[in-house]
């Protein structure tokens, strides 16, 4: 819903990333780890083009585990990461330097 | 993602309704019908006030049986529902008319 209202703001298409079996067409998808076991998220295949730039959002940043399957996600499929937005970040679970070790900038509005 | 974009533009409020279990704080909840066994709605019982008034937004009109329960929802909560909103209606599925019998307005971008 973050993201849905930003791409509207700034005139931007809109590609959802959602668990397995979410998505009505073909996908691609990363696998995450958990505190136990793993869990794994899909895009559509069609939904990045190459060379696209791209603005990854999420509500939370915790460990960045998530993030960090989503970005794999938009790699897979050539995106440009521009930058990754959190409403809220955790600092002391350090997603942040998760995120920028892979060289994308972080971003988050509220930080705890 | 319809309904923020919206909610966002009109500087307006958003409460989301969603399958049980995935709203983290207490709700109340609506059941309905499908063509076999039935299923459930939830929305945070904090999240509409008695005589706000509401939008009811989804991506798609079939037999308006999501729909007729989410009204339920906004009803029991006491919203004052003034607008029932649809990207596409399935038009040959009668589900304005269900939705209209309450006596709200339905409105659909796209009618198939």
């Amino acid at each position: 819903m973050l993201a849905s209202a930003l791409a509207y703001k700034i005139g931007a298409g809109l590609a959802i990333i959602r668990k397995p079996g979410k998505l009505p067409y073909k996908t691609v998808s990363a696998t995450y780890t958990l505190e136990y076991g793993e869990d794994k998220i899909e895009v559509h295949e069609d939904a990045i083009q190459k060379g696209m730039k791209v603005v990854l959002i999420d509500d939370v940043l915790a460990t960045g585990g998530t993030m960090s399957a989503a970005i794999d996600l938009v790699e897979k499929l050539g995106g440009n990461i521009v930058s990754v937005d959190f409403l809220l970040e955790l600092t002391f679970l350090g997603g942040r330097k998760r995120i920028e070790d892979r060289g994308y900038p972080v971003f988050s509005l509220i930080k705890f």
